[in-house]
C-alpha cells in the first residue's frame, strides 16, 4: 500500500513515504503513518474531504481530560481544522466517485510537509488538478498551515469550499469539551473557545483563509455558519479553463496548559494573544510560514544526522521515519509532559506514557539529545506525587509508578476493561494498572542510564537520587517473605509478557527490583561519603537511614531465578510447567493477536505462550549479569514461544540477535520492526503509530548494529553491520561530548569534537579518542 | 428528488414515498422523511452502509439528558443498531462506487416498512442484488426489525457483514451517555447497557442476527468485537451464483424511563426482561414480527380512515404522510411525554415540545383520537410544576409555561444561543425562552378546545380547571398598568412572529391572555355554582377567590389592539410604523430564511417583515371575535409582509384562504405546506420533519377544506373542497360520538353511529343527525 521504491527525484527515496493509490480501506494507515506534529501538538493526516471510516484527530500534549468517573484521563481530540467540504458544480467532491489519475499522497520527512495531488475527472467529464499541502510548524508551535491548489483543466467550473473549525468530534464517542464560544471577526478570523469538562483546560482555536485566483488575491465575502460546536465560512469561485484557485488556511491552537501560562493565566489574555497570533500568521501567508518550518526541520536533520549507506533505501527511510515521529511526538518544550504510546497520532492508549518511553525511546535521546532526555525524566520526577499516592493506595511505602501515566500528578490511569473475552463474551479485565509493577524499576533504570551516559550531576541532585531512593523504598515494602524458602518474593504480578497475568516471581520484575534497591544503596553510600549535605536533605525527606537498614536486610534475600539444568531461567514460577503448543499458525507477521481467535486470555495464560520479550528484555537491560551461553539458550527457548504480539518485542530480539552475531536474523527482525508501521498490514496503525517500536528501530541500528552500550558506566561500541550496509554514521553524545561515529565493514571512525578526550571500549578494547580515531 | 408519480402497483401511488435515484446530497432528506417510529422510539432512516454526511439517530421519547450546565436538556441520540459494514470480496460496499441499477428506496405508509433495493455491480464486475427491509414495530414498542437479502447474480463472491450496537454516536458532538457495559451471550445475543450522564436514565439495547442461505438457516460462528462504546459480531459467507443470503437482525430497546418502570425499577430486572425480550423476538423471526406490525398499522389506518378522491394522488399521499408521522412521533402510550417539534426524526429542536403540539397537532387528535389528545394535555398538566417554577423565577404568580418543554418537571429548556449574526459575527441570542409567552394561553386554548369538543368532564375536574385557573393567575400578575393610557399592557414580548423581538402589546399575546383570564372567570362561576366541592378544592389550592378579584379588576382594562382606519390591527405597538421593503426576492419557496443573507435579526426587526402568521393565527383561534372584512383586510395587508420562514405559517394561511372562499389559494398553500417535507428542497428536513406543519396539513384538509370548527362549543361544518377533489371523507369524534363525514362537490353525508343524536351546524344551519343524514 505504501510504496518506497517509487521513482522519486534523486535522493527522495529515503526521505519520502508515499501512497500511490487511493484506497478507502487504507485511511487509518496513512492518517497515522503520515501524521504531522511538533511535540506541542499532533495532527492525524486525514484527507481534507471526508471519508467513511476516517479518524480526524488533533491532540495537544498534556491537555488530558477525564470524560466521567468510569473512564480514565485521555488526550482529548480537539476541534478539527483540516476538513474541507469541497463542491464542484454543486456536487460534493470525493475520490470515491469520478476518475483519478496521477494520484500521490506523500509525507516528506525532510521538511515534514504532507502533499497530496491528483487529477480528478468528475462524472460530467470536468477535469481538475488538485494539490493539497499541509504542515504543523516546527518553527511556530501553535501553527497549522494548509494550502489547496485547484486548476481547471477543462471548461469552466464552479468550486465551493466550506471550511472552518469543527468541534463535532470526540474520542470514539467520549466528548471532552463543553460546546464553547464561537465567533467570526471581520468575516475573516474564525475563533472557537472550548474548555475541557473535567480538567478545565481552555482551548482557543483560530482559523483564517486566503484565496488567490491565478496568483492574485481575491476578495470574496464568504457565507458564514455558526452551528453546534462549529464555526465555518464558505467561499465560491468560478474557474475558467486553465485558471488556478489557491486556497490557503492557517490555524492556530493555544491552550491554558501551555507553558507560557504555567504561572500566570487568564482566558481573556490568552484569547487576545491567540487572535494576535492568528492575524500575524495570516499576514505572513503559507509560503513564508512553510519556509521557516522547513528551516527548523533542516536543523533537526543536521543535529540527528544519522545515515545509512545501504543497497536498500528502505533501511534509511525507516530509520528517518522513526526519528521523524520521535520528533513530532516528543514534548521537548515542556517537562510537565510525557510521550504517549501512540505519540500524538491516534486515540490508542489515550496519550498515556508507559515504560515505552524509558526503555525504548529514551536511549535515542540520551545519546542524541540529552537535554530532551532530561526533560522526559523530569516528567517522571514530577510524577513522584502520583507514584507516592499509588503506593499508599496499594498499601506500600515510597513511590510506585503508574503503569500508565497522564498528567504527572494524576497517578494511575490504566483503564480497567479491554477487549472481548471470546469464551465469556464479557470484556476482559486489564490487570496492568494493578499488578504490572516493573515500570517503577524501568524508570529508575532510565535515570541511571541517563546519568551514567551524560554525567549530569545537576539532574541527579535535583531529581534523580530522590527517584531512586523512593522507588527502592517502595520495592522494599513490596517484597514478600517466604518463610519456607527463606527468601523475598514478588508475587501476583504481570511481567513484560502480558499474556501471563497473576504470576509469582517474574524474573524480569525480581531482577529489576533488586537492581533498583542495589542502586539506591550504592548512591546512599556515595552521597553519605561525598555529599553529606545532600545526604542529609534526602535523609530528612525520606528517612533514608531507616530505609537503608531495610534494604540491607532484604537485598541479598531477594529471589533471583537462576538458570535450570538446561540453562533456562524460568520466566516465572509456573511458566516452564505449562503446556507447549505449536504456535506456527499465529507467528506470521500478518497474524498479530490471532491467538485470541482460538483461545481467551485465561487459556493463553495456561500455556507457554509469550506476547513479547520478557527474559530477553532482562538480558538487554542487565546484560553483564548473565553469561552468553545462558542468554543464547534462553533466546532459543523463549523465542519460539513468543508471538511478538507486542510492538515492543521485535527490536529487543533484533539487538540480542546482533549480540549473538546472527546478522541475518538481526536485520530480518529490524525490518519486521520497521514494518510494524511502514509495512503492508493495512490496519496495524489505525489507532496510531507505535512509539516504542520507532524508538526500537533506532535501538536496533545504534545499539544493535553499531553495538553501542553503556556497561558499568563505560561506553562500548561493537559494530555488526548487516552485510548489505556500506556505511552507518551517527552522532553520539557521551558525558557531554558530541561524538561522530562512522562505521563501514572495514573500519570504525570516531570523531570527538570536544576539547577533552573520550574513553570507550571499541570491540571490547579500551580506547581513548581525541579529535578523530580510526579502528 | 422524491417521486410520487412513479409507476407503482395499483393503489400504491398514494401510499408510498419513493426515492428513485441514489444521491449523497439527499441523505438527510430521506433519513428524516422516511423515518420510522412508534411513539416509543423514533429511528432515522440512514442507509445500512455509511455515507459522509449521514445522521444516524435513534431517540426514545422522554429520555432527556443535559450534557452540561451550558446546554439544555435534549433527547439523546441512542446507540445505533442499523449500521452494517458490508464487505464484498473484502472491499467495503458503498453505492458511491460501482454501478447501480433498479435503485429504489421507499417508505410504504400502509405498513410502515422501509424497503431499499437495487442491483449493484462492483468495480470487478461482480453483480449483486440487494434488498434491505426495516421496521420499528407498532405492535411491540421495543422492537426494531431489519432484514437484508443479497443475491449473487454473477459468479461466486465472499460477503462479510459486521453488525452490532454502536454507541460511538452523539448529538452533534454532545455525548449523553456513559460508556456502559457490553456483553455478548452465547456468541449470539449482543447487549449494551448505558446510562445518561445527568438524568441517569438506563438504556438496555440488545441485538441478534440470523443468517439463511437460500432459505436454510446457517450456523456461522461470528468474530466478536468489543470496543469503546461498541459491541459487534462479523459474519462471512461465500455465495455462489444464484445463491441468496438472508441476514436478519432484531434489536430491542428498553429504558428506565419506560412506563413499566415508573413505580418499581431495578436495572438487573430490566436487564433480565430485555434479554428475555430479545430472545423472544429472535425466536419469532423477522417475517412473523413484521406481520404483527403490519396488522397494527392496518388498525391505525382503519381508525384514521381519512380519504381523498382527487385527480392528484399527491394530495392523499401528503395527508397520509402527515398522519403517518403523527403516529410515529406521538407518545400515545405515556402521558409523561410530549411531542417534539421534529418528532423523533432528527436532532432539531432537541426533542422539545412547543406550542406546535397544542395549536397544530392536537386538533387532529381531538377529532380523531380524543384519548391521545387527553394524554398530550395531561403531559402539560404534569408540566405545571415546571411552569410554576418558571413563573416564580420570573417574578410572577401562577403557572407560566416554558416556551420549550422536555421532561415535564424540567421547566424552561429553550437554548439561549442560536445562529450567526452576519453583522457582528457572534451568535444570536434566542429570546423565546424568556419572552415568547403566548405558549401559556395556547395550552389553555387547547384545553378548552379539547373540552368543548369532547365534553370530557373527568379531564377538566382532574386537570383542566387547575391549568386554566393557574395560568389566569399568571397572566393577571404579568399585566402591566399604563397610567397614561389607563390600560393593562403586556410589554417586552415575542409574539408568534419571531422576527419581532422585544415588542409591546403583540395583539396575539394580548388577546390570548384576555381569553385565558376570561375563560378562568367563566369556569370560576360555573364551578362555584355547579360544583361547590370542586370549587372549594381549587380555592384552597390556588386561593381562587382572591384571584377572581384581580381578574375582575383587570380583564376589561386589558389593551386589545383594535383595527385602525384601514381595518388593520397593529401586530404590536410599532409594527405599522416600520419601513416596508420589497420582499419578492425572499418569498420564493426555495428561499426560506434567505433574508438573513442580507440583514441580521436586528435589521429585520426594524422592518415590516414577518416570519409567520401572527394576526392570522389570532383570527384562526378566536375567529368569531373579528368581523370578516377585518380579517380579509388584515390578510391582504400582512400576507405580503410574511415570508413563511416558519413551517407553522402556511397551513394557517391556507385555512383562512378557505374561509375567505379562495379555493385556489387555499389549495396552493396546502400544497406548499405539504412540500415543506415532501417537496424538492433538498435540505429542508435535514434536522427532522416539521411536526407542526404535518398537523397543519390535516388542519388544512379538515378545518380548511371541510370547514370543521368548534365555535362557542358547537360543531360547524362548511366545506369548500378544492375543485379537483371528488370526495373527502374522514372520521370525526364529537362529544364522545364517532361520526363519519363524507363530502363531495354535490353533497355532505354525515353518519352518526352513536345511539344519541348529534347537533351541528352545516354551512351555518343547525342540524340534528341520527344515523346518516345527507345535506
Amino acid at each position: 500500500m505504501l510504496n518506497y521504491n517509487k521513482k522519486l527525484p534523486d535522493g527522495a527515496s529515503d526521505w519520502v513515504v508515499t501512497e500511490e493509490n487511493f484506497q478507502t480501506l487504507a485511511l487509518g494507515k496513512c492518517e497515522a503513518v503520515m501524521a504531522l506534529g511538533n511535540g506541542y501538538m499532533g495532527l492525524r493526516s486525514a484527507a481534507e474531504e471526508s471519508y467513511v471510516g476516517e479518524k480526524r484527530n488533533l491532540f495537544v500534549n498534556g491537555t488530558f481530560n477525564r470524560f466521567d468517573e468510569f473512564e480514565v484521563s485521555e488526550l482529548p481530540n480537539a476541534a478539527d481544522v483540516t476538513g474541507l467540504d469541497i463542491r464542484v458544480d454543486g456536487k460534493r467532491f470525493t475520490l470515491e466517485q469520478g476518475e483519478i489519475t496521477e494520484y500521490s499522497r506523500s509525507l516528506n520527512l525532510r521538511d515534514a510537509e504532507l502533499v497530496r495531488s491528483f487529477i480528478w475527472t468528475n462524472a460530467e467529464g470536468k477535469k481538475l488538478e488538485f494539490t493539497f499541502r499541509r504542515f504543523v510548524s516546527l518553527d511556530r508551535l501553535h501553527l497549522i498551515g494548509m494550502k489547496l491548489d485547484i486548476k481547471s483543466l477543462s471548461g469552466s467550473v464552479k468550486v465551493s469550499i466550506a471550511s472552518g473549525i469543527d468541534a463535532q468530534v470526540s474520542n470514539s464517542g467520549s466528548q471532552h469539551f463543553h460546546e464553547g464560544e464561537k465567533r467570526i471577526y471581520d468575516k475573516k478570523y474564525l475563533e472557537l473557545i472550548q474548555t475541557t469538562t473535567e480538567s478545565k483546560v481552555d482551548f482557543v482555536i483560530g482559523a483564517a483563509h486566503r484565496l488567490k485566483l491565478d496568483g492574485q488575491e481575491i476578495e470574496n465575502s464568504p457565507a458564514m455558519e455558526i452551528d453546534r460546536r462549529k464555526v465555518a465560512v464558505a467561499y465560491s469561485v468560478d474557474l475558467q479553463e486553465g485558471q488556478s484557485l489557491s486556497f490557503e488556511k492557517v490555524a492556530t491552537v493555544h491552550t491554558s496548559r501551555d507553558l507560557a501560562y504555567a504561572q500566570d493565566y487568564s482566558l481573556p489574555a490568552m484569547r487576545e494573544h491567540a487572535l494576535g497570533d492568528l492575524k500575524s500568521v495570516y499576514a505572513a501567508g503559507y509560503d513564508a510560514l512553510f519556509q521557516d518550518h522547513a528551516s527548523a526541520w533542516a536543523k533537526v536533520w543536521n543535529e540527528y544526522g544519522i545515515t545509512i549507506e545501504s543497497k536498500n533505501s528502505f533501511d534509511l527511510l525507516a530509520l528517518r521515519f522513526a526519528l521523524y515521529h520521535m520528533v513530532v511526538m516528543t514534548p521537548a518544550h515542556d517537562r510537565r509532559m510525557g510521550i504517549g504510546a501512540k505519540g500524538l497520532s491516534g486515540e490508542g492508549y489515550k496519550g498515556h506514557s508507559f515504560w515505552d518511553t524509558e526503555i525504548f525511546i529514551l536511549p535515542f535521546y540520551i545519546y542524541s539529545n540529552p537535554k530532551t532526555a532530561r526533560s522526559l525524566l523530569e516528567y517522571r520526577y514530577l510524577g513522584l506525587e502520583g507514584a507516592r499516592r499509588k503506593a499508599k493506595e496499594n498499601g506500600y511505602a515510597g513511590a510506585m509508578y503508574p503503569w500508565e501515566a497522564a498528567w504527572p500528578s494524576d497517578g494511575e490511569v490504566t483503564p480497567v476493561w479491554g477487549a472481548v473475552d471470546i469464551v465469556t463474551g464479557e470484556q476482559t479485565k486489564i490487570w496492568s494498572g494493578f499488578i504490572e509493577q516493573h515500570i517503577t524499576s524501568d524508570i529508575v533504570y532510565a535515570v541511571w542510564h541517563y546519568y551514567r551516559a551524560t554525567g549530569d550531576e545537576d539532574f541527579m541532585e535535583r531529581y534523580g537520587y530522590e527517584m531512586i531512593f523512593d522507588t527502592a523504598i517502595f520495592w522494599a515494602s513490596r517484597l514478600e517473605w517466604d518463610e519456607a524458602e527463606g527468601r523475598y518474593e514478588i508475587n501476583e504480578v504481570v511481567g513484560p509478557d502480558e499474556y501471563k497475568e497473576h504470576v509469582d516471581n517474574n524474573a524480569f520484575t525480581n531482577y529489576m527490583a533488586h537492581f533498583n534497591i542495589e542502586l539506591a544503596m550504592q548512591y546512599y553510600s556515595k552521597l553519605e561519603t561525598e555529599r553529606p549535605e545532600l545526604f542529609k536533605h534526602y535523609d530528612e525527606l525520606l528517612n533514608l537511614k531507616e530505609a537503608r537498614k531495610v534494604w540491607e536486610s532484604k537485598l541479598d534475600l531477594i529471589y533471583l531465578p537462576q538458570p535450570n539444568e538446561n540453562r533456562i531461567i524460568p520466566q516465572d514460577d509456573t511458566y516452564l510447567q505449562k503446556e507447549i503448543i505449536d504456535l506456527t499458525p499465529y507467528k506470521d507477521q500478518e497474524k498479530v493477536g490471532s491467538i485470541f481467535n482460538d483461545y481467551n486470555l485465561d487459556q493463553v495464560g495456561n500455556m507457554q505462550i509469550s506476547k513479547q520479550a520478557d527474559i530477553m528484555m532482562l538480558f538487554f537491560l542487565l546484560e553483564n549479569k548473565f553469561a552468553p551461553e545462558v542468554k543464547l539458550a534462553n533466546y532459543e527457548y523463549y523465542e519460539e514461544k513468543t508471538l511478538h504480539d507486542s510492538s515492543l518485542s521485535l527490536s529487543t530480539h533484533s539487538i540480542l540477535a546482533s549480540d549473538f552475531g546472527d546478522k541475518e536474523l538481526a536485520y530480518h527482525l529490524f525490518k519486521r520492526a520497521a514494518e510494524i508501521d511502514l509495512g503492508p498490514k493495512i490496519h496495524s496503525s489505525d489507532a496510531g503509530i507505535h512509539a516504542a517500536s520507532l524508538g526500537g528501530i533506532w535501538e536496533c541500528v545504534v545499539m544493535g548494529f553499531a553495538g553501542v552500550r553503556m556497561l558499568d558506566g563505560q561506553l562500548h561500541l561493537a559494530p555488526k553491520l548487516p552485510d548489505h550496509w556500506e556505511k552507518l554514521s551517527f552522532p553520539l553524545h557521551w558525558q557531554g561530548k558530541p561524538l561522530e561515529i562512522s562505521i563501514t565493514p572495514q573500519q570504525i571512525s570516531i570523531t570527538n569534537t570536544a576539547s577533552e578526550p573520550v574513553q570507550l571500549f571499541v570491540n571490547g578494547e579500551l580506547q581513548v579518542v581525541q579529535d578523530t580515531a580510526i579502528f
